[in-house]
């Protein structure tokens, strides 16, 4: 293999899509939804280029970078991709769908090139390499199921993406609702592939729909050992413990992104 | 069941641990690195609360949330957490671990209560239920393997936290290496529990170690169909093109995190 690679990107778009400075990332959180229906206005090319640039700046085990990408943006495909996934309107609404997925085995074919990177780049030293690549390989093939090792890793990326997008003022779709096999066949992916999200990007066409809520943290966190659920500072609905805890929260016009409150 | 949902959080810190402004999170992508040493200073208790409270807004498939944390803080349990995880000296290290899992078929203990929650906040329509309850038990039974399923979303809610951390200026490590029956053992896990990643969080020790590049867009992005791969607004090495892309980047003193020049 001759396997490209690249550094750091060197810049990032100061504003979002939306004009707007870029959304803090606790903010992009409290106002991500699953958008349902999006406008036909297209995503502008910086924005597309820096989500893929950023998001896979992602980690991943032993910097394999598993993760694959397919980008659909031309009206035909985003319909042939609509079919292979159970029809979602969304998918051809979308100025811009990500496939997301990963090729079993397909590490194998990198991870030379890679060690090779890092020695090159001063991040690993080369007498480590041998039990660098011992290890690895047993814990590729013998520890872990390849399939989970490979959803890990690629959600690491997509997820990046998504929060990326809403710091930049795009709505997104992730999706896993989808037939693997006709997108395989749609989009010519080789037979061992993994299939593993489809991310819409855009513009939301209406206003989101409410939002479901969470479980508590009592529910699914515990302190120290299962069965010691969370306690934490304070429920989330009384306003004032909870914003006692944080500093001081400065709510001036030009800081338009701190939540409004609830009540 | 009686589940305690909760509302969206109501408040975020407006600084980070490290006193500056929260970091982008395009920056924070370039800046993240696998910690290898952790300094012994603790995590303050607002930025952990924040990190669960906000990193499980993540979206997850029908909302059903599968995530599950175990918070370890003391030594004694991070100590016996690190010989579960082949000794790694930065669990030991780390102020705070994160124990991410999730637990095979517990959905169907929540899947109910999430929907009427759902019905409840005028999300979910009470007629849809029937569909919506049929589809899922279709699709996590039949159509996909659970435990793929449960990474998935689980990884969702943990980039969420990493991101998180590095927007309020820590330093976190996800690791996938660790015995998951030796952790189940030492925290009293339930037998059906999926042992998906660590996360330590807490502040650097030293200078991260070199970069050690990533796969360019090139090797990893396809454009509209297998086999035409990515070319993008030029190489990311490329200064001034990557630097025309991108909307005037101002780089005053007051915006300490837009990215340095590359040489």
């Amino acid at each position: 293999m001759n396997t490209k690679f690249r550094d750091k990107p060197a810049a990032y778009p100061a504003r979002g899509a939306d004009g707007k400075p870029l959304k803090p990332l606790p903010q992009v959180l409290l106002d991500r939804r699953a958008t349902a229906h999006f406008k036909p206005d297209s995503v502008p090319e910086e924005y597309l280029e820096a989500m893929l640039r950023f998001g896979t700046q992602a980690p991943s085990g032993y910097n394999l970078q598993p993760w694959r990408f397919l980008v659909v943006r031309e009206k035909e495909n985003r319909q042939r991709l609509k079919t292979a996934a159970f029809g979602q309107q969304k998918i051809a609404e979308a100025p811009v769908v990500i496939i997301a997925y990963a090729i079993q085995n397909d590490w194998r074919n990198y991870f030379d090139d890679i060690l090779e990177e890092g020695v090159r780049r001063g991040c690993t030293s080369r007498d480590t390499l041998p039990e660098l690549k011992q290890q690895a390989a047993n814990f590729l093939e013998k520890q872990i199921s390849q399939s989970v090792w490979l959803n890990r890793q690629t959600m690491i990326a997509v997820t990046s993406m998504m929060l990326l997008a809403g710091t930049f003022g795009l709505d997104t779709a992730p999706m896993e609702g989808f037939d693997p096999s006709a997108i395989g066949r749609a989009f010519g992916l080789p037979e061992n592939v993994e299939v593993i999200a489809l991310l819409a990007v855009g513009f939301a066409r209406d206003p989101e729909k409410p939002y479901g809520g969470r479980l508590d943290l009592s529910e699914i966190v515990h302190d120290e050992h299962f069965g010691r659920p969370w306690v934490g500072h304070g429920d989330d609905n009384a306003h004032d413990s909870s914003r006692r805890m944080f500093d001081q929260i400065r709510r001036q016009a030009n800081e338009p992104y701190l939540p409004a409150p609830m009540e």
